[in-house]
């Protein structure tokens, strides 16, 4: 299919080309939270990441690997979630353009936040047939380089120097969980560790009511699910190819979990962790602490991937 | 007056001794939040530690400074705060006995938090009289070690050893501002800094409506409030001897701040930081953000001490 993949050494090298521009995130561990689980929980926080997500990480790498006449032009994407505001972050740095395509009913918080990085945001009308027209046509108009959210090597690059890092800060890891939405976070946790580190075994976690990956890993190929409902809103798009490719080689099993599920582990994550995390991130906690003979006595990493939360809407207060 | 202060190698010998019971907690950096400053501002992040306050890291350093004849006997403390939480938390550790004595008109939570670690909670009425006359009894009873939440050189000591992370994770800072209650934390920064970076000026930071280590400062002696009024429900204490003895010769000044201020801060950090902190926690940041022109350029060092909050009920969603 004349997919071009990225590879290892493509980590590598994004590691030191987003360098300045991303932190080392922490990791933190809980006595309390080892005790409740039954394993030793390495909790990577990538809610501490520059722009609030792990995504800062493949949008730096892909604006920075760009020659200087690309970058002349800009950057775009079409986003309402962190892709967005971290595409807009890393152009800022870089202080070239970016143009972000976003529904007009996106949250304002969203719009606010790629703005405040300096980005543009453009609307489009809620559905796929005016967002494409739309994004096509700023494409046009700029002649910016298009930033898929996940299905873009350079993007699944960036996303796996955080595993690098995770298995420096936290040695001899049996397992790593990440959420799993497009599967760009665990296409470069696959292409990191297959190589770096290939006895880890590397789960991923969905949410039931978005359970497209799940369905996908059991039946064999990609299937997309119109417009599912969840809390963990970052996880409701579907697989691509490129991600596929990593998804279905090197996944041990995708685990699903409730809404109740991922609101306790938010609110676990919080009170415990002393952190913010966005639902998405609790999604990984939820599916361990569902599945406890998988992880018994075991070190377990997991990626918190974001903390783009509104604070004054706590699912735990308004009932999800 | 026979007082016996602790001394700077009392500072590094606590770290060499709490080093395995407490985190050594990140410093967080925002370059939004600088923008906003005009400084440049090193979080330092107690409220990752364990028990979520620095308090463990004074607890911890009483508590395995004991003799195994002492340590047999157990610890006890009167705190309705962080300090009772922390202590339990020490205790639990060293696996000896850990009495907390509270009124029985405080938060629910404070009490299973204590229980949570091991530690045995005794009510008492809210009251000065009811309290002394309570934990004179356990004290009569159990033969335990009395240990302050901070007029107590143990636990000045073991505070201390933040500052001296602090200095090493963020180099070359001009000034280091904390909150300051009873003013363990403020007392532990002066005797760690004013021997290993005694060009580093220190601020402590205080809500109007508590407003006594600033009024007992500007006086030249202590002055202690009856039941202050403030969202920051751990600065209410006074100094005390020892802690007055660091206050009054280390600290280059108080600068006091409103509720409104402190709970913007809270939300501040909450939203730019990505972390939990409690009102107290939020006190320093509100007091630069109100003193531009003290730190304009500078690097400043903030110690967020602590992110016990209910979660339930947070200011900006009530009104305080």
């Amino acid at each position: 299919m004349g997919m071009e993949l990225p590879s290892y050494a493509d980590v590598v090298a994004a590691q030191a080309r987003i360098a300045p521009h991303v932190h080392r995130t922490p990791v933190l561990t809980s006595r309390m939270m080892d005790e409740q689980a039954g394993a030793s929980l390495f909790f990577k926080c990538e809610t501490l990441q520059k722009a609030g997500a792990f995504k800062a990480r493949g949008a730096a790498n892909a604006v920075f690997g760009l020659s200087e006449a690309q970058a002349a032009r800009g950057v775009a994407t079409h986003s309402s979630g962190n892709h967005g505001t971290c595409l807009a972050y890393a152009a800022g740095r870089r202080g070239i353009p970016c143009t972000v395509v976003m529904p007009r009913t996106a949250p304002q918080a969203k719009k606010d936040a790629v703005r405040g990085y300096g980005g543009r945001v453009v609307e489009c009308e809620p559905s796929t047939t005016s967002r494409e027209a739309v994004f096509a046509g700023v494409l046009a108009e700029t002649g910016a380089e298009f930033v898929h959210p996940y299905n873009d090597k350079r993007v699944i690059a960036g996303q796996g120097t955080c595993s690098l890092e995770l298995i420096e800060q936290a040695p001899d890891l049996d397992a790593v969980i990440a959420p799993i939405g497009g599967g760009g976070m665990v296409s470069g946790t696959c292409l990191a560790l297959s190589q770096a580190a290939p006895r880890v075994r590397i789960y991923a976690a969905e949410p039931e009511q978005a359970d497209d990956a799940a369905r996908s890993f059991r039946a064999g190929h990609i299937i997309a699910d119109d417009a599912p409902v969840t809390v963990a809103d970052g996880l409701k798009v579907p697989l691509k190819a490129l991600t596929w490719h990593f998804v279905s080689r090197h996944v041990t099993d995708i685990l699903t979990v409730s809404e109740a599920e991922i609101i306790a582990a938010m609110l676990l994550i919080w009170k415990r962790l002393k952190i913010i995390a966005e639902p998405s991130s609790a999604v990984p906690l939820a599916a361990v602490l569902k599945n406890p003979a998988l992880f018994a006595g075991q070190r377990v990493g997991i990626i918190l991937t974001g903390s783009n939360v509104d604070l004054d809407r706590l699912p735990w207060q308004q009932g999800a």
